[in-house]
């Protein structure tokens, strides 16, 4: 019976790993461990932690990492205290994998620990490129790890080519179209009630947008004015908008103050309503239901696609990531981003495209840990 | 006036910039910045701060990190609170480049802190292969890093098929090399005298071996075993033998107990005398002047063959390494210790063989930093 | 020459220290040094590191201490965290005596590092009684110090008789004092352009009401309830009031969910405005000019009653502290509140009353430190 | 059923707690939980954890918390990152009731992450006075604590004194007694054999001294100097002595390599023999068969009299401490030294004295425990 830790760190995390979760839970050769951490946590981004709760997920640690200060030092001091105490909870937990998804800040700490404390280290989302820090920190992650996990060909070339070991490289798909395919979606609609968030209660019978961007680490002293090109091209069109919270991101108060002082300077009730996070199930729902998503999140290239969702995608943060044609890609523009959504608003859905997979990431993932071998030495094989 | 921080956590790290350090000091556009940390600055270690005090360079800061423990969890403590006090450094110091040596668990804690804060970073000794943790945080490292300093050519094609960009991978050599090309040799023998150590006082214008075994990570449990097997192999031999203690990898605390238990239950003084460790300069003597160096340490791999010094190399901690003929490699096992100690005794010096560089490294690399882009954005070439 | 080093970590530090750090400043015998750490850096609880910098004090070293997610762990955490890096800047800055100001948890940490550091310390607002931990702290804190500055000649007999030194003990007065008989208020009342804040603009040559409650981390799961019957309470009057957020003790986000919910769900724009501080001057302006304060602040027990101002204290966090006829207590009741208000606007201003200082508490106490006798060895007097 | 944790950090803690950790194990309303950390858990100390286990306490976490340096920052380090983690596994462990022992480094962490989390705090040894930064520590731990359980009268008295509530003030003797009243020695003495250490092997039935020496951190730098006239004086005397190691404090490892360098240069080998530690009932035996204790250990003060053993008692580390007749104190002088153990030695064994217990300490505390009130609200009763 192997013990599988997974490792979530945040909202988009937990999307990423939720049918790897289930699957991991359900297989009879596995035991799940779960250490939650970072973001999740954190009434001011929502506490996510409360969604896995609901799905049946209580986790064996709860790590309260995150330095404030929102700056790139702090990012690295949470990075510093991630680690201390990922290593004590790993030690108490005497996992046989650890399995963390992607590319951010708190999952190196997770990867660094299982490193050093000679744990098999499985990847998720590897193999892919993208802008910010993440993709620094993706790679250094995949030559970390012993089990690799990417949702594409490409990505999984990559990684080959990186001069990982073939027989740890697994292509799978991407967990986060599984959710898609199973009809995960909550058809729920009366969100304003279930949810409160701040804003308007807004018509959704109606077209409407959904927005969500988040800061760049690598551009972060530039965040501010990125979020405020979104916000004067959304007032522009004035179409109903749901806008989730930017995460943690460095640069992310800087965001937050963007929106605050937009919220109080104009009159935005009746057109914008803004949530910290919402349930990935009903996040779905609105992602299929939208006329539009705008910003920059991974959702966007992922998750859309296999809904036909019509996506703008703003700057830097997606750069490099393969992409179905349902994405118009703008820079941090007003006017570029204006003429984008109304593009996509005119073309409306897109036949679905499951170049990120075809919804059983989860369930192969777990059947592969259950079985495959697993050793600490690794070596580069060119 | 670029200013260049030079992160420095233990004597062999030393031993691998200091001609780096010396040549960006005597640079006109360049300003050195020096952090020491680690073992470097424990006694225990043998507080090689001291010897780059010695040398001129003054730390602008002194990291203490070490969580004592002696095992794999406390050395991924000893990452976390690396990286937290190295981010506050760094903050403070605000250098331009961060320079960083190879692959130990200090040096990653000062990639993260840099990648994370926007800071171009170099990282010399990358490409290489070997066994220990140290093959995997290597890698990693050269993932983060905006600058690599391969020291042989098949280093560089590796990193460049890891999808680094060419323009920003530089051949150079290795700075080890440079200091036997520049004869930095301190030729005075008269180290029982000067360096104390324990043990008897040897005669060294007799043939005497020379021995350095660091403890390997992923096999930490069975360090003293090991260790035992060359002691066991030396004690039969009993030339005149100096022995450098273990560095501080998991494991060391198992060793040293192997090796001070050896000396209580043995008479080894008319044979063994051991340092924690020497200045580099006489070190370098001692290499070259010594009938056969035994361990596991990297010199054996990279100065050794510069000038000829015949090598035992023990175990899988080199495993992977370019080699030139003078190095034979056995298992822990002490007949096959002894066999290949005489082997190499009755050989005698090799012919010079500079496959790890041409002496000029630390000139080149001052060169480079002083004129290279620098740009923190970086994308995988494929 | 003495170095001082002044640790300062909230807008309330600050406060309290002002009037000293200009002393040392301006002492011929005495250099300063100056750390800033904790919610003064934050955005979130106003950075008033800000109002540092604009009143001449640059900082020597910024600490981001600050383990979010507003539990007693995560306090706890954050005691760590300060203490490891405040202990790393001291080893840099060499002072001769570290200054402290009060109770809360990031003093504490700075007391531990100077008290393992054989740094001197001094402490002031020592030998008071309140509730909530604070109490606790400061205490403990006073038997690590080496030289006490109580405020009250009740405070310094508090002292002597917990067993300290006599001659170490100077009753000195609060600094807080100092600057209400300096005449440092900033009477310039248009704050609503010069802060702006949250909320309507009110018209403040109306009687308005200034209100200010804190999280009492002893109660610390009852923080939205207390928030909540003050709200309620001012609702129910709707004079013009500015109220300041809550400061960074566990609960202030439930305190904070607790405004933010209350401003959604009522129309307060035409009464209330909300900011997360003022600069000190003002904000004594506005103490001055109020026709009463509400909440649990240390302002109402040590300025207001030297200007004579009406204070309705609200629960236990200053339970125990001198105090002089201005001030009104009542418990967590909005009917009491409002009653308490009540009869403190028909009353209108006091006689001010003295009892926390004669005004020239930071000159004394730059006096002191200049020639005080340094001593690291203390022993209790019995 | 109430949870009682125990923090333990190092060999004189254990002695310290021990029959108070068997009387609550054997309690029927209350569960021992057990946190050991610091220098309990190193090798290079003795690893006396070990000892703790064989007794069949095993631990609930087992936190490394020492940074290494041997100097007066990382001691501070060390406190910062022992709260960090204490704080983490009291939320784990969820006790009901925190109790520590004394004053160390390690204990105050336990009591500030106690105290802020609102867990009620029991100490032990407290309201002594004694020399080095434990002094200050002490004191503030009473500040901190809300159970109190000085070992003698005139403790009691200092602190009510301080301020504390006479209701959770209990006299119940000191712990370190019981365990000679009960008559745990282990009279095997074939400890050679059984422990090692390091050295000959020595005449146990001759008259021998046994000798304990700790760093003063208050006058860390002068350790050195002090370990040597003790060894200078034990090496004219050449009485057959058994030497425990110093702690971890501040100048230990100045004071080991006083000591490695004493032994390297002088012939010792046939009186002088060294251990890290012992188990409490075999040192407690050699405690109470020996000539003299020399040194400057808490157990001549305390565990001696009751044995009627001699002891000299270097320097100021036990300065203020309440002693019988069968101490002699001097100064850190080879000479002085020399004439106390000689009178010491002419003297031979006092009539025991009990002062500081009659032997149910631990029972006594147990049982307070099980009903005591508790309530984290304390103030001050002056």
């Amino acid at each position: 019976m192997r013990k599988v830790c997974v490792v979530v760190s945040s909202h988009t995390d937990y999307v990423g790993v939720k049918t790897i979760m289930q699957a991991i839970k359900e297989h009879e050769d596995l035991e799940l461990q779960f250490i939650v951490g970072g973001s999740a946590l954190l009434e001011r981004f929502g506490a996510s932690v409360n969604y896995m709760i609901d799905d049946g997920f209580a986790p064996d640690a709860q790590i309260y990492m995150e330095v404030e200060g929102d700056n790139l030092m702090t990012m690295a001091k949470t990075v510093g205290l991630a680690i201390i105490e990922t290593a004590v909870t790993l030690e108490r937990l005497q996992p046989d994998i650890v399995l963390i998804v992607g590319d951010r800040y708190e999952t190196i700490s997770a990867a660094i620990a299982a490193s050093y404390m000679n744990i098999p280290l499985a990847q998720t989302m590897c193999g892919e490129i993208s802008g910010t820090i993440d993709e620094h920190i993706r790679h250094a992650i995949t030559k970390l790890a012993h089990i690799h996990f990417p949702a594409t060909r490409l990505s999984e070339q990559r990684i080959l080519r990186m001069g990982e070991d073939p027989e740890h490289v697994y292509m799978v798909g991407c967990p986060t179209v599984d959710r898609i395919i199973n009809g995960a979606q909550d058809d729920n609609l009366d969100i304003f009630d279930r949810f409160k968030g701040v804003g308007g209660r807004l018509d959704l019978s109606e077209p409407f947008l959904l927005a969500m961007q988040h800061p760049v680490t690598t551009e972060y002293q530039d965040a501010r004015r990125q979020i405020e090109e979104t916000l004067s091209a959304l007032q522009t069109l004035k179409m109903p908008t749901i806008m989730i919270w930017p995460n943690i991101d460095a640069g992310h108060a800087a965001m937050a103050k963007g929106i605050r002082t937009f919220r109080e300077n104009n009159e935005v009730d009746n057109w914008l309503h803004m949530f910290k996070n919402l349930p990935p199930d009903v996040f779905l729902n609105l992602l299929d239901k939208c006329a539009c998503l705008i910003g920059n999140s991974n959702c966007g290239i992922r998750e859309a696609p296999a809904l036909g969702t019509p996506v703008v995608n703003i700057g830097t943060r997606q750069k490099g990531r393969e992409r179905a044609s349902n994405v118009i890609d703008v820079d941090y523009n007003r006017h570029k981003i204006i003429d984008a959504i109304l593009t996509q608003y005119a073309h409306g859905k897109y036949t679905p495209n499951f170049l990120y997979g075809d919804g059983r990431a989860g369930k192969r993932i777990a059947d592969i840990l259950a079985t495959c071998e697993l050793n600490i030495n690794k070596r580069m094989t060119y």
